[in-house]
């Protein structure tokens, strides 16, 4: 069979989520197989990089599927562009060895929170950045984001939802920019838990509004306990930037 | 009476256009006259900087209203967030001396044009950026743009339902950048006739797919007749940038 990779972009905004669910189908899972499904007469089943929660975005999304179907890339990209929904464009795709798969060879994956930091936020953005009216200190908030790079216990970090077993993950790199009022906050990682970088930046923007002091990051991990980091932070913000494999 | 200035950004994608209509509330004048007559007690009257078109976004138009009413500035950049709709948001709120008028005292507009040049199109940006799948020439489209500099009587470049009795105007600059297949054309001119831009916009996508020379433009602007010059662009690429006094 042939393997499939597909790099995609997807507009969250009016969708439950990556991941297909019984009772709707607007989810971008369900969308992407209704599509191949349609193109190939197989019926195809992908597998992404791991998913997004409702109203979150991607840039670049990473997913597989197996085919027996002699469609090339092109006309599989073109097919695509013309059946999906316009919130879902697939910027390319591919076909790669059959061992590889979407999930299980991540080596890192980068998101980057999108902030408007203005009083009043542009009309034009309003569905990718979380609105924060309030000035944050971007300095201090740099500062507290060191505290997170390297192999840690994220138990304050993750949603009381989650099911899994090991809280520990890895994180790479935290870059802020800041230009015109919009701040971006970019975390690289090998692996992220369930709301992880929602609650890592409600927590940095308390540290922008100085209601926590940037070494406080040290203790709010160690202690190993959602309820004292922060509220986490929008959905619309967040976005899927790069997967590494 | 008070002479308030207002400076507005807007989504123009829901929107009939700038002007008010009797048959519909969907314009952006009729939003803004609706929260500020609430406001004020009174019928509130807006002059803007000029129309825009079905579609056509801002980010920064310009309009003012006389009133008696004493609330602050701050007061009714509040009101207006809270009341207006997410797609339109006030900038900054002036008082200004009474003899201000928006349109009779405008130097300069700036307008950007918007093309997403990709051959697959940003989900992000499909409102506000018009696709172009097939690869422009850059470098001819800015040796084309520096026929529009000056005065020039532009009949090629309005629409056919245009009734103004002179078609001279003049422009001071055209701009255009290129990054990442995202295209912008920035034209400064002291004032600009029914969809002016977006023609001159078709014709310079003529120019960048090789169907007219650059040194024809000369000719275009010459034969001032609406027939010979190209098809009008799409409205959803079109943002007034700047208004100059």
């Amino acid at each position: 069979m042939r393997n499939i990779k597909l790099v995609i972009s997807y507009d969250g905004s009016r969708y439950k989520g990556f991941q297909k669910l019984a009772d709707t189908d607007m989810t971008i899972q369900g969308k992407l197989e209704t599509v191949l499904s349609k193109l190939t007469g197989e019926n195809i089943e992908i597998t992404a990089s791991g998913r997004t929660d409702m109203g979150v975005h991607a840039i670049s999304q990473v997913a597989n599927f197996k085919t027996n179907s002699y469609e090339s890339t092109n006309k599989i990209q073109k097919y695509l562009y013309m059946y999906l929904p316009e919130d879902i464009v697939i910027n390319s795709v591919e076909e790669v060895d059959e061992r590889f798969h979407s999930r299980y060879n991540v080596k890192s994956k980068t998101y980057v929170y999108k902030i408007d930091n203005n009083e009043y936020p542009s009309p034009f953005t309003r569905k990718y950045r979380a609105h924060v009216p309030k000035k944050l200190d971007v300095k201090k908030m740099k500062d507290a984001s060191k505290y997170l790079i390297g192999e840690h216990d994220f138990s304050s970090f993750v949603s009381s939802k989650s099911k899994k077993k090991s809280n520990i993950r890895s994180i790479y790199a935290v870059e802020i920019t800041s230009k015109d009022g919009n701040i971006d906050i970019y975390v690289r990682g090998n692996g992220f838990l369930h709301n992880m970088v929602r609650i890592i930046v409600g927590t940095l923007i308390d540290v922008g509004h100085g209601k926590i002091e940037p070494n406080q990051m040290q203790n709010l991990i160690l202690a190993k306990n959602r309820s004292i980091a922060s509220d986490t932070a929008p959905a619309k913000g967040l976005v899927l930037y790069d997967v590494k494999y």
